[in-house]
């Protein structure tokens, strides 16, 4: 299998299971001498834990994070850095009736097949606890880059029918909305209509956006590993992701050339792009305009009403769900999407420094004195 | 860099510019033991290829693919499988006027940015005819996969807002029609609106599908492996597509957990779903259902109109592209499409086969006798 | 960096310092379904712990393992398996005096020269400690190649002088002398040659040899990833190795072609070679004959006499090291040797399932059933 | 399988059978803007070719390397190098006698067992004439360490028991006596020998010493990546190999510490180590002093003396290998030896510029203004 290892340079090798002892994320190739302390990751954690608002489950998870390795005296120090977080808050028991049956939009039946058997705890490994890890990780990568000018911010764009007005666009209320929503005002709207999923036993889906401003130009490895796959590769890596889009993403199949080639213009000696169709990205490489990258997430699939199923004998059975789920999942994979495009971004980074011959040899010669 | 590898245990290494000598492929980790010959390269490469058809460029690119190693007695050999196509119709003049100009839509600047200069020619690695080696490689990948009954099968949905009808889904028209669509009359319809922006001096989008029927239950590594994250990553990757779609994509999103979820029922024995909402993919692994993934991709950047664009000085130009273009990429992408999702698939099936304990024990026990 | 991964499809991920919180492995690739509790991994975990002999220090370190995901209801998940083990015998004050001073025969400072600084307590991450995540995977390695009947046993075959004698050799021995060395006497006498060699504040190497029976026929990918080279690549990575050796090593460079040549024979039936020269590997692949690994062990560089060094400011100094270190690591590397030939040979066993086109359609013909 | 590419950040992908078209590399991560014309390269292939010394086999390969990709009015572009070698000189005839025999000393029975047939002619891809891949992308490595002051030498140190002596040791020698030694006159005793070897129908083994100046200190990423393991999965992976010494190597086993330390001493501010039983490596990181690595080459398998084996029916026969068979293939691997190792370093230097944060952001920073 092998699946649980992302990324080229700086790999993230990602653990644990929903009801398990615990859950946590190895990450090699940090580079050395960063400061960092638990809290720096422990914010990051906080944006995904459950119970912060009306709109998500009402289960507590204190996730609280601990350092294991790869750091001395406050600074990281090269070698892996190992963090984990505790499993307090699992209640098995709510899962009991559905260890023989597939849950209808869930992997059960995949598990089954592929490995022959699953824990059916919590979705096991395909739990949204899986993300912990990704977002450990992508709390370094986000301090790393960001001291370096370049903000990676993801928020919500949409949920049902229910999307942003640019116009009213407020950067700060994404992180104190209950949806994720940089619009106070779609964000009460949000609101109401997962009140009414909830009530009608239903869930709902959403979109996420991510934008990174100050990335440098030329980000991305030409042909397989162009940034907008490795992005892509990273964020419908995310359960519950069914569509990628970069920059104007789908609308434009429909479009002519003339109307969405960029043109680039000189500002004062600065090359920039009149408008940014492409999302900040050409050729795979980054092209200096914001890089724009949006997920559409599916409606949660635990809903709690009498579904139509079958069970590991076969049988056609209907199957109840219990426990405590998401009416939407959104919110909270807001943050997960944002440190996946993190970590995606500073491996690409680290990548192109290499890139010219005149860069090993001057890195080199500096080296030397 | 080193972009531009892909694959887990069947790698394939592209190489070769638009203008260079020659393109190619190496291919490692092929399975030995398959009958192989030039023919069944040849036809997969002569469906991308150019002047065919009134919608593509005129320029003749005859593509003959040479077999240099891993093939012995018509048979592959297990050991590394080197394609080559020799460049035979280049007009390098075509390009001298852009040598130092950036042109709207394309990776010239990033291009430039990134690696100090470029080759200039036909877009250097970045040309189309960079998808050579991916469709020689694919059409080995498709042929194992096809023995097993396994069919993977790329069209044309949509050029501009002409869209096929599923109701008149007739898939020999796929390999006959000049757009790849597999509906003759929205095929004429397309073809005509492609004239219509051929004659405007300006290009136009589509919309490329790809189906899988018969891969087998439980293939994708769960997490980061995920299918549908390596089938976007290997799709992403193509030149010009700006978004992937699995299954329902971007509608999902807009929508209910009770219209999302697919009921699983069982037939006779054999599970299946009564809705394929998800695209045959859930938690990452295929679920028997047929595998449905869409790729947008943007209008061709070369029109022959003036742009706005600015110079490697830095100054403020317009700039005329000569050359022969396709007005549409998406017909001669359809293949590549096609390509990279066998690859991606046959990857991900031999990563499969490790999957449980007692796989590896019974092929090794068989071994032994 | 992004050193501390090993592995093709099985990858190993191990993090952890000698003196921080604890340390551990995830595996990412192990196969679904098989039976493993703590036990199965504690016996190789006490195989390598200190202050088990009068030939080690006298450091304690319980070492006891947790598994933290991956199992479930006592079999293995397919999913990563995070063991962890806690550090609980440290006194970093032991290395306060060596803060700003480079050890001989240590990684002090090429540490300090690439990361800018370093852990200096215990060796950090380049203490022997760091071999805990290793022997912990190779413990899951060896009882999946064990129930193929494949046996890899690693021994200590020379310290110092001190050489075993075939015609005495023990197999019952290795476990149970304080060597490691399958021969009672020569562990008598190894003993003795320790204890002088403690009593003169020193320290000696030795020859660890590693053997593989009943491995299968073909193992190993040709040219850069030969099973000989996979194996050497693992067992170089361990402190301490200078050297590594396959079959007769470094006596066939004197040797004449009449000479190392091993003649195959058939008997009834099977093929088999007369003489095993080669030690198994042929090509790069293994030959059917016992598969045959040497691996020369330095002397421990900790010893306790004052020495000649630098410190971190340029200044010529002398050190005097403190603690409790080994005057000879052999004993205790030999597990870490046998469990790093078991992870690359399980690995490759693993890649050479799909050696074959025929391989990968039975496989799924079987599936469609 | 998927053995065919080496590397991390500089991917090299071999592809040729020594009967088949041709043989050749992918050369993936090559930095952009490194000065390259095919002389560069001929030079080193020159220096593999066979024919040029009494002492080697009398087949005439002119091994002229062709640049298909990858380099732009004379410059790397750092998209991917593809070169190849068209095959002139082969006489597949010479082999139809072993078409179903396994000789002994060669991988044909387990080419056999491991895909179910096999590239019987002139050992197919385990041919020397893989290498030519090798020291095609080597050639380009060294080209690059050579402008940073570091040389990367290679040479035969000895010849069955003809050893070169220090003394006489003439580096100017390596590339013009027969043997590749640095000592004219252990070179025309090793002569001596081969051509007394070769007159008995015999064949002889050899070891080539690898020295490597000017490397900076730290490279090498530390646990499974160290620089000696590093290395050693380089050069073990070469046909023939059968053991890897660093630095003293075997020797270190039988010393004491107190022995085998190598003392650090400022000198002018510089630190720099009394000895270098270390090879140059501690801890798997360069330590400053010159790195050592010596290969064991067994004696060429291929012998023109009848022998016993067994055909692919499983029975008994003698075999007696016809063609043109070098009697040492030491000469012709020191090249081998010395590109391998000059790959290995320039990737894990470029592995190490990413190993600080502040590397990192001066960097970007530079790049921004």
């Amino acid at each position: 299998m092998a699946g649980s290892v992302f990324g080229k340079n700086l790999k993230i090798s990602t653990w644990g299971e929903s009801h398990g002892e615990a859950l946590g994320v190895v990450i090699d190739g940090f580079p050395a001498g960063m400061e960092l302390n638990s809290g720096d990751i422990q914010k990051f954690l906080d944006r995904r834990k459950p119970g912060t608002s009306s709109v998500t489950t009402s289960r507590k998870e204190s996730d609280k994070v601990e350092i294991l390795s790869g750091v001395f005296e406050g600074r990281t120090t090269g070698t892996p850095i190992s963090l984990m977080v505790r499993n307090t808050s699992q209640r098995s028991g709510d899962y009991d009736n559905i260890r023989n049956i597939y849950r209808p939009g869930h992997a059960d039946y995949c598990f089954d097949e592929k490995y022959g058997f699953r824990d059916y705890r919590g979705g096991g490994r395909s739990s949204g606890r899986e993300t912990i890890g990704r977002v450990a990780a992508g709390a370094l990568c986000s301090k790393l880059l960001s001291s370096m000018g370049i903000e990676v911010m993801a928020f919500t764009r949409s949920i049902g029918d229910v999307c942003i007005d640019e116009s009213r666009f407020d950067k700060n209320c994404i992180l104190t909305s209950a949806t994720a929503m940089p619009d106070a005002e779609a964000d009460k709207r949000a609101c109401e209509y997962i009140n009414m999923c909830r009530e009608q036993k239903d869930s709902t889906g959403g979109v996420i956006e991510c934008r990174i401003k100050g990335a440098p130009v030329g980000i991305g490895d030409p042909v397989f590993d162009k940034l907008d796959a490795y992005l892509s590769h990273a964020v419908m890596s995310i359960g519950a992701v069914k569509a990628v889009e970069i920059g104007d993403g789908c609308a434009v199949s429909a479009r002519k050339g003339s109307q969405n080639n960029d043109a680039f213009e000189s500002m004062n000696g600065h090359v920039q792009k009149r408008t940014n169709h492409s999302g900040g990205i050409l050729g795979g490489m980054s092209d200096g305009s914001e890089i724009i990258l949006r997920a559409h997430v599916k409606p949660t699939p635990s809903i709690f009403r009498t579904q139509d199923t079958v069970n590991s004998e076969g049988e056609n059975v209907s199957v109840n769900i219990h426990g405590r789920h998401d009416p939407v999942v959104v919110p909270r994979a807001v943050v997960v999407v944002e440190c996946m495009c993190a970590i995606s971004l500073l491996d690409l980074m680290i990548s192109n420094m290499s890139s010219r011959a005149d860069y090993i040899t001057s890195f080199y010669g500096r080296e030397k004195k």
